[in-house]
């Protein structure tokens, strides 16, 4: 362990040791580290709420003060057992160690003994008494299972020196800032409501709006690509999941099905068998080969409604989906063909590049979810013909085991959130195995039956997902392209209520999405409620304006612009959208 | 009964005469006219199949030939059940009326009686022998419960001459070459798949595509009519359907819950209740009125799947939906604004006029429906302005009881398909009633609270509905902005094959949907694949346009249009799809 680990390590002792100062009959279960500091998951005898975290973080800090060593002490389990005989979590711990045959170890600083396999400072006077702070408490569940008690978590922060902690509190809060759950309520984007359920986000009229402006960029994109678009139910008789293979599976990740004239209908968790369908709809040769089948594909997932998370995590989301069934030997070129259109939409149009690649294998430990190892072989070729295609295409990857579908190995195209959480933002899915089970074939040059090989691959990922991501890159700022109002017009005093009047139709009759705002609030007033808004433009205009026929300008983006003729400012804002910059 | 009446059902004695000859032990359920001509239920004791039918004609026709007269006779329950004490589904009949105290009637023609209670001719010799013709058999259930044995419904035609029989025929085979699931198939628009599941339509890209811009048009002629989009689950928790009345009103068109986390939810059946949360997202004012919610929203209803129709009637839906809040001084204007964009919508752009509006209304003796008399003030008022309004629209229409939603009066918009079968193809709905029922307020230039009343609107009925009468409409000959492919471009010969991709890449640079057909086959056979493909255009490309730098211009809808310079056909086709003309 580093000696930030043990630092915060020693401060969740501390936290454990005040906290019996202010309640000597709570119960203590676990405090570990966290990327970030420490917490400890305490059942208390007594209120306890977020009031209380700074006394008790001024105990801890009287703590450190009496220079306090770390002592280690090896024991049986009877001992510590009866060390800890009004500690019902801390005997759950040590039967479990006993059973496992491990060396039981306590950790002792000053009075205060704990359960502990080590990791610690030698004395707290190596603590800095300002590079630490206790955040905010949580409700989480003994053992993270539900069916369990719910204990009360107490956070800290701990850094190595006050300014690093100063710094991430920094950072934190400017991530709070954008985080796509914050705008989405402040910029009127979507909203989730108790009344219609968990993890079901509502898009309001700014988010829906950029959201089909998204679904039209992405399929005049793909169309010119060689797409073609379909459209396939959501709900599919059981039989289809079978075949499959999703019910053997996936199911922990489906929602039970409906009954409909004693025949069972899931909802889909994927959108492949739909395709895969319309593949086999009529005979196909090569030279019909690849087809490339995509569709705004609504699928639904079961997730705890514990980890929803705004758009980001939800129980129903659309994919940006598609299938790619080719020959085998065009297989790496239509991976590359895959990657490109990924750089070309990330990289080019959204400006969005601190994206990493991943290889994910298979781990064939996991029997259950990618079979025993007579399938190397099988997956073994997939793996490689992807690998080559990520070095052809020159992009640095990882490779990590276990993280393959069911069906084969991926490309996953990784990226941090603002709030620092890895998530996988699209996905390139190599499948060698889905046409054997589903009966997918072509007729070959020879005149031969052969099944096509599969890509599985969506490039936005999920149109819930990257609008939160888009979101938080922007920080709500979005580009003009995108934006539902791209330009407000206001006017300095009434006398202009006409002449912005006629600014707004010359503007809507060029396709452009104008609001005014001719109130009688100050234009101060009005100025603000534009920023706040983050309208890529809004025009003032005043008597000046009014007199020499012009606009004043100003963009969210880069401030001031100035004074320009109506005809400049439409030519701008035209070429911006044409060419998505802004 | 009017004498055709009296001639089918008189047929349907015939028809169970012969059954009789043809097989002594059958059991014989009802026989009733349709209105196109008979049927008879029958369960055979022998094999039957279309086969027989021909013969079984002849032999109709030879009882007709022997001048039988239909004798009337009044009988007993008990002298009746003797009379058909062979037959257990006359039996069952009988013991109905008994019990409902009904007169006892029985028809004699020849040897055969039947039990009837009446209206046929006089005599066979009125029936004219080529007017009427056994057409299919088709499996039906005794009373039309699928609980109960499984009969043969033989169908019949018959009208009073033979011309009439014959217009009724050829009529009906021009319907069939329209029939969106025969052109469906035929131009590969949509797909029934058994694995899927029933009423669950898969659409192609060719339809996919036409959805899409479709989808395209509604959004933009919406949005430039005031309206906001939004994007809402299907997946709805059901206390949002208690609290709206459709778990109250609507459970049997509702499909079983789905649990989630010891919570029931529900595929939800209309947007409603979802844009009603969206409204209340935010306190509003009567500056803020009237707000109109729009929705591609996804639904699905029960449908038995017996009466599941391809595209026409499914199990899941997108309705072009919306939802107006008004104030009730603006319903008015409100609805007549919604007519004439209905207008603009079928007749301007689809070219569609032959509709016609239904003003549905309640009917208090179904209180299930309605609730009791007690809201009559409530409905009359709506049904007032509703009435008003297709009055100051000076649209003719008819008035219906009984078709009113559980929430309010509604103008359907009423068509017939190729068929001849009566659809709603729209409608706009009048709502005083679920503003209360879930909260929906403003605050009134009093200051004071109000509701406000709500338009629920469909301009497209639902995307499925509104496909499959287009496609029967244009009888699969889409206009030009719609088509997935615009132009095709045939070679003369293989020597034209580089000025043939010259004239696609000038057509796609331009924005122009194109194929091209440089095959080795003959042209005679690309022009028939072209027509039969009902693309808008296609361009005949030999020597003679090479040498001149022109192509040769044929239209599905208008045939050979001639030669003309390249340019002149883009600007053609550009002003055609700006239009949405041809």
């Amino acid at each position: 362990m580093s000696n930030l680990d043990n630092l915060r390590h020693s401060l969740a002792h501390l936290l454990a040791t005040a906290s019996l100062q202010y309640d000597p009959n709570l119960k203590l279960a676990i405090g570990p580290i966290i990327d970030n500091g420490f917490y400890y998951d305490i059942q208390f005898s007594k209120p306890f709420s977020n009031e209380m975290l700074p006394t008790l973080q001024q105990n801890m800090i009287s703590l450190i003060k009496q220079n306090l060593s770390f002592e280690r002490i090896e024991t049986t389990a009877n001992e510590a057992k009866k060390q800890f005989k009004d500690q019902p979590f801390k005997i759950e711990l040590i039967n479990e160690l006993e059973n496992a045959g491990a060396t039981i170890t306590l950790y002792k600083t000053g009075d205060f003994i704990d359960l502990c396999k080590g990791g610690h400072i030698e004395n707290t006077k190596e603590i800095p008494i300002d590079a630490f702070e206790l955040t905010h408490i949580a409700g989480a569940y003994w053992r993270g299972d539900e069916k369990n008690i719910m204990l009360t978590r107490v956070y800290g922060l701990a850094f190595e020196t006050k300014e690093m902690l100063e710094e991430y509190k920094k950072q934190q809060a400017e991530a709070k800032l954008r985080d796509h759950r914050l705008l989405g309520e402040k910029l009127q984007l979507f909203m989730i409501s108790d009344e219609v359920g968990k993890g079901l986000p509502l898009w309001l009229p700014n988010g829906a709006f950029i959201r089909k402006k998204l679904e039209d960029f992405i399929f005049d994109k793909e169309l010119a690509n060689g797409y073609q678009y379909v459209n396939t139910p959501i709900l599919t008789h059981k039989r289809l999941y079978e075949k499959s293979g999703h019910l053997a599976h996936y199911k922990d990740d489906m929602y039970n099905p409906i009954e409909i004239e004693g025949e069972e209908y899931y909802l889909r968790p994927m959108n492949c068998p739909h395709h895969h369908q319309i593949f086999k709809h009529r005979p196909l040769s090569y030279r019909d080969l690849p087809i490339r089948l995509a569709e705004f594909g609504l699928v639904h997932r079961f997730e705890r409604s514990g980890v929803l998370t705004g758009l980001i995590r939800s129980r129903g989301f659309t994919q940006n989906d598609s299938h790619i069934y080719c020959d085998k030997k065009d297989l790496q070129n239509e991976i590359i063909n895959v990657l490109k259109l990924f750089k070309e939409v990330f990289d080019d149009v959204f400006q969005i590049k601190e994206y990493w690649f991943r290889l994910s294998l298979p781990d064939f430990s996991n029997t259950e979810k990618f079979g025993d190892i007579k399938n190397k072989k099988m997956w073994d070729e997939a793996a490689t013909v992807t690998r080559n295609s990520l070095i052809a295409f020159a992009a640095p990857f990882v490779e990590v085991e276990g993280e393959a579908s069911f069906y084969g190995p991926k490309i996953d195209i990784q990226m941090k959130n603002v709030a620092g959480k890895e998530d996988t933002i699209a996905t390139i899915q190599i499948d060698f195995y889905s046409s054997k089970r589903s009966n997918l074939e072509f007729t070959n040059s020879k005149g031969e039956k052969e099944e096509p090989v599969i890509i599985h691959r969506a490039i936005l990922g999920s149109f819930e997902r990257f609008f939160a991501l888009l979101t938080e890159h922007c920080a709500g700022a979005f580009p003009v392209w995108l934006s539902r109002v791209q330009v407000q017009i206001l006017s300095v005093t009434e006398k202009q209520k006409e002449y912005v009047k006629n600014i707004a139709d010359s503007l809507i009759k060029d396709g452009v999405r104008v609001e005014t705002n001719v109130s009688d609030e100050m234009l101060g007033k009005k100025v603000k409620c534009a920023k706040e808004a983050r309208v890529p433009y809004f025009l003032i205009i005043g008597e000046k304006e009014m007199t020499s026929q012009t606009v004043t300008v100003e963009s969210h983006k880069h401030g001031k612009i100035g004074v320009m003729s109506l005809v400049d400012f439409i030519n701008r804002i035209k070429k911006e959208v044409q060419n998505k910059t802004q």
